[in-house]
């Protein structure tokens, strides 16, 4: 039973990241307003910024290039791509990290101490993992848009689109035998088939200790300097055999230079360049002051919790984790739109569109004034803002969400799919029960300490004599009733988790289980506030983001690139350098650097390096480049990816943006943002000297 | 110029504490009404609980054994006593840290080593350290209360009253030559002259380790099991000789047994128990949420900035205590409010003072609804009390504070003393100054990462377009705001601060000092809200709360204990332990325990032994008790307390309370509420197995 807030934000989603703050609810759309910035961009293979490269390095890639970038491209739950003739994918240690964790045991730690398959008889069958490749792109938009009879109603319309595209995807799948969908891109401004072909068994070649891929831990998380062996390599295998991939990208021999133009392949997961200045004013001095109280309120818990005993530390570790790599990032977004030349900025493409739209009297028919229906609706929405977002935080960060996901399966299930909540829909039910019944172990100290503060929290941010407080709280305080609550449930059994859900609605609609009673005490105000979000907020904005994206893909079309949707993109830029206050930061830095950080923090456990590293160390050439920062327009979902030269060889991995890139969501700054990659030189020579992994060096080589 | 927030709040003393929630505008009034709960009360001596004693426990202190518990103890800052016949003074490491620290160099750091004078000439006399002993109290309120005319004016009243106090004091003091005090007592009801001798010639005996005083550190802090050295002698000196006091503790001989009666002496800070039930809902529900959200931002901010070395680490270390003790003591206070039951027991107080004014027509005339006036005054205070906080919080977290004193000195110096504001009369002008030009060191990118935090939370809570913010950033992000205004200053050097100062109020009006320009963008506002509190809120509530008070004398008169003064009390109580969260907790720990708790924590470094203590371990009788709890009711200003038993001899130290007791300000209850002591016996074993101080452990045993 993931915690939302918990799943895997370090692996640089920004999926997760926005699901936190609600952002979610509204469908980015398009791509900059204007000309973009330089080196901006989260560009289609099928339609690069062939133009500005050329104008800006003279450089244009050729078909040839772009397809064999694609198709050496690999998304293994974020990014990867294929680094040998045999199948070889590199990707982050961190985006492998789920299947490197289910690889080990109690006597093998993977994560701890790493791995390495000298041979292929050594390699590691990962359980549930997944990788595909991209293998063709086409745009279907005349096809999508020819279902839609003309006078059609909106919803009419919707309906035959989304028809038009399964039927699509159904023939293309019937031909080609591949994974075949239809990507929504300029919300609605083009339609592409993408069909991808997918691998199942894939085996663990490398992976560095923890220690090695995570140095510096959370106080570097999203910081640069940084010296990280975030990387692992994994083999595709298909029919039992090493897959021959028909395109894969050669190891540079000499890397990249500062200065030197390089590319980034991925698939970053969501951005929102077209949300309003007035959104924005809403994200900047409402949503984002909540949700990093809750973050900050949520920290201080859980280390009030983890301090306690080593057990307890462990325990909490994986969401104290979580909760400070969302605080940075969502405080990152914060400074970001905090910055008044930042604002300034949006507020400039946002005239431009609107002059624009102006101009052309049929589209300013079309969009009215959508600016004035966003923020009207974002200003309807203070009201209840708040004490939405505190009902929300007291579930996510607790145990009380997958009790009131069972308490309502009582009322849900008895309803036909169409008239349930979103997620209790058949076509969801399978995924939420196997969370219901997962095995992963539950803490009842933990969870009661979670549902203490949950408790408490709601009684300060809505006062305690509430109704919705008083009811929950049933005359307790919020420590003892969650004690109660706890201590009186066997729903922390699995085995009572899964008679329930078998014995149906109406036994869990019986049940008095003391969980499911605390639960219930949340659940009609949980609705009420949920509706006025996602019907009465989300419902405005949708129609009047879906006016102003028409509007912007009418004025630039695909001049500019459309926001991300966690699908294949190009970005581009040079390795450089940057200023932090003030301060030079430069853009390589070296194992002498790691050496010395790891000296100078000696006072800190997660600067302390594995036993391989100090032993190595004199054998290391130690002016090496380690890691290094690009310019190239990245954002959550880019882990792993590819950095290539304009020869398409390996030049680097990103693993991370700078703390400056965190409000990319809304704005690239060439100035400062920053994608963060490991070096390829001190990939192979950090293999070769520490972890003296000869058949794989020899194979990125080529040889 | 020390941060009010950081002031030695755990030094246990809680005027610090509620100074930072604002609490403090109200004055504390009167005792419990009705017959206080078993065990409560801070006992005035010349009125002690005899009755309840006896009742309870079937012991009546006689008047020898008053005077003795009165001479006996000391006030050395927070409380003390003497314990042998040569003026040695045992109280808390923490209450005597700061005396320790100005004893310390960078070749001999006491704090960390410890420090032991096995002969007189080895002591060090301490910098700026004062003792007092209360000598005589008088009951004085006959002749306070004549020198008002009848039929005088309140204020007239209020001046009589004070001008017959001075001179009372001072004809105290000439006869005397003590110092003499007149306390109001009973928010009025009584008045008592209190003449006490003051000693300056203080020296350190015996301190031990930081790690032992505070083992576990802040993960333990306010909690219970404890394992804690928190001991120092001094000795007070007179005429160069050491001073033989009239009356010292003696060292029991056995200790406390579980369930024997014992006694505190000490200094309670500040109580509140008059609060009404109104008043506490404010502060449960709206003052001390955002008092825990500017804490909670407050503690992540320091950690950001202390993550990124060591330097900054040490940096800010004190701070980060400051903090994480301010958070613990508010969070306990807000988990208490949010108990019904607690609050319950508050309203059935608060009841049955109502119906005991409402018995007395005279008593009701003169209250009125002085309870709805205090609850009109808070709520006309929830539109703006949010904002005035977030601007104390701005200030009170960085050198903004200081940079606004200084320049607010511009202004109020030019005007007479009785128009400035009350820090910048002529009475305090001086101690302003002295913080002002101290020389302690100021750290610039500290104090920047703080300022830029100040100004991005006020830009959090303002919201960015608010035309205070607008005017301090002045177009910049706060990080950048920041950087230039400490970039562009001078004041963190001493010279210029003490030069401008010199220079007068038309220099420091006319600087530009870039510091000074940023602190002046909030001066207006600051005052404009300043105003809103201390004249409208306060002023209306100190009026309601003195007719609570004088009626609440009336009804139970002083078979009640007066709220917490500062000044020297008796509590009593139990050696008992309690239960935590469903859980036991025994009363005692053991050197056992001790060991046991290191070897668990060896993950932790605060649970890090000394060496002498590690290399002592199996010379100790592990079985002797080291910490104990007793239900005696204490409050911050109560550290370094002796526990005495019915023979007036010491069996404990008071150290700490534990989190239970944190809402005690507001009322005490005895299945919870303990004070946590360092154990006579666990002292003494320490003392001879431990640190080899057989001289100070003969002195202890009278020998």
């Amino acid at each position: 039973m993931i915690n939302p807030l918990l799943a895997c934000v370090h692996t640089f989603r920004a999926a997760s990241l926005v699901g936190i703050a609600g952002i979610a609810s509204i469908v980015g759309a398009a791509g900059l307003a204007g000309s973009a910035r330089a080196d901006e961009g989260l560009w289609l293979l099928s339609k690069p910024p062939a133009e500005r490269l050329n104008a800006t390095y003279g450089f244009t890639p050729s078909a040839e290039w772009l397809l064999k970038a694609q198709q050496a491209s690999v998304d293994p739950g974020a990014s990867g791509s294929f680094v040998s003739a045999r199948g070889l994918v590199m990707t982050n240690q961190h985006v492998a990290s789920d299947a490197i964790a289910k690889l080990s045991t109690a006597e093998r730690d993977l994560i701890k101490d790493g791995f390495y398959a000298a041979s292929p008889e050594q390699e590691l069958k990962c359980k549930d993992t997944e990788i595909t490749v991209l293998i063709a792109t086409e745009d279907v938009t005349a096809r999508v848009q020819a279902a839609v009879k003309p006078g059609s109603s909106p919803t009419d319309a919707a309906a035959a689109r989304r028809a038009a595209m399964a039927e699509i995807e159904q023939a293309a799948t019937a031909e080609t035998g591949l994974e075949c969908t239809v990507v929504t891109l300029y919300q609605g401004g083009q339609y592409h088939l993408y069909s991808s072909k997918k691998f199942t068994d894939v085996r663990l070649v490398f992976c560095p200790e923890f220690q090695a891929a995570f140095f510096g831990g959370d106080n570097d998380n999203f910081e640069y300097p940084r010296f990280c062996m975030d990387v692992t390599f994994l083999r595709v295998y298909e029919n039992g055999k090493p897959y021959a991939p028909a395109n894969y990208f050669k190891w540079s021999a000499n890397g990249a230079a500062e200065g030197e133009l390089v590319f980034v392949l991925g698939h970053p997961g969501r951005t929102q360049r077209l949300l309003t200045t007035e959104h924005l004013a809403f994200l900047r001095d409402v949503e984002l002051p909540i949700t990093l109280a809750n973050l900050w309120r949520g920290e201080s818990n859980l280390q009030r919790f983890a301090q306690r005993s080593a057990e307890n530390q462990r325990v909490a570790s994986e969401d104290s984790f979580g909760l400070a790599n969302s605080r940075k990032a969502f405080l990152g977004q914060l400074e970001g739109l905090q910055d008044p030349a930042f604002f300034k900025a949006k507020q400039t493409e946002q005239d431009a569109l609107k002059a624009a739209i102006a101009k052309n009297a049929d589209l300013q028919k079309n969009v009215g004034d959508a600016w004035k229906q966003i923020a009207d609706a974002r200003n309807a929405a203070k009201p209840w803002f708040a004490r939405f977002q505190a009902i929300r935080a007291a579930l996510r960060y607790s145990w009380l969400n997958d009790a009131l996901t069972i308490a309502r399966m009582g009322d849900e299930l008895a309803k036909p799919s169409g008239e349930r909540l979103r997620e209790f829909r058949e076509s969801n039910l399978a995924a939420l029960k196997a969370q219901i019944v997962s095995p992963a172990p539950i803490y009842p100290s933990f969870e009661q300490a979670r549902i203490a503060d949950a408790l408490a929290g709601l009684a300060a941010a809505l006062g305690a004599e509430d109704p919705v407080v008083v009811g929950l709280l049933a005359g307790k305080s919020p420590q003892e009733r969650a004690r109660m609550a706890v201590s009186g449930s066997k729903l922390f059994d699995v085995a009572e988790r899964t008679r329930l859900l078998e014995a149906g609605p109406a036994a869990i609609k019986a049940s008095t289980d003391s969980l499911l009673v605390l639960a219930r005490g949340i659940d009609a105000e949980n609705r009420r506030l949920r509706a006025l979000s996602e019907d009465v907020l989300d419902g405005a904005e949708k129609d009047a983001y879906a006016k102003l994206a028409d509007a912007r893909f009418a004025v630039y079309g695909d001049s500019v690139y459309p926001d991300a949707t966690g699908t294949l993109r190009l970005s581009y830029g040079t390795v450089k350098g940057y200023i932090d206050d003030g301060k030079r930061v430069p853009a390589f830095t070296t194992f002498g650097g790691l050496f010395a950080k790891a000296a100078e923090r000696a006072d800190n456990k997660d600067y302390a390096l594995p036993a391989r590293w100090i032993e190595a160390k004199s054998r290391l050439d130690l002016s090496v480049p380690f890691n290094f920062v690009c310019t190239a327009d990245i954002i959550g979902g880019n882990s792993g990816s590819p950095v290539i030269n304009k020869a398409g060889e390996i030049v680097g991995l990103i693993f991370d943006g700078n703390i400056e890139s965190l409000p990319n969501a809304f704005l690239y700054r060439s100035n400062e943002d920053r994608a963060v990659a490991v070096d390829s030189r001190g990939i192979k020579e950090a293999l070769k000297t520490v972890y003296k992994a000869d058949a794989l060096v020899a194979e990125l080589e080529g040889k």
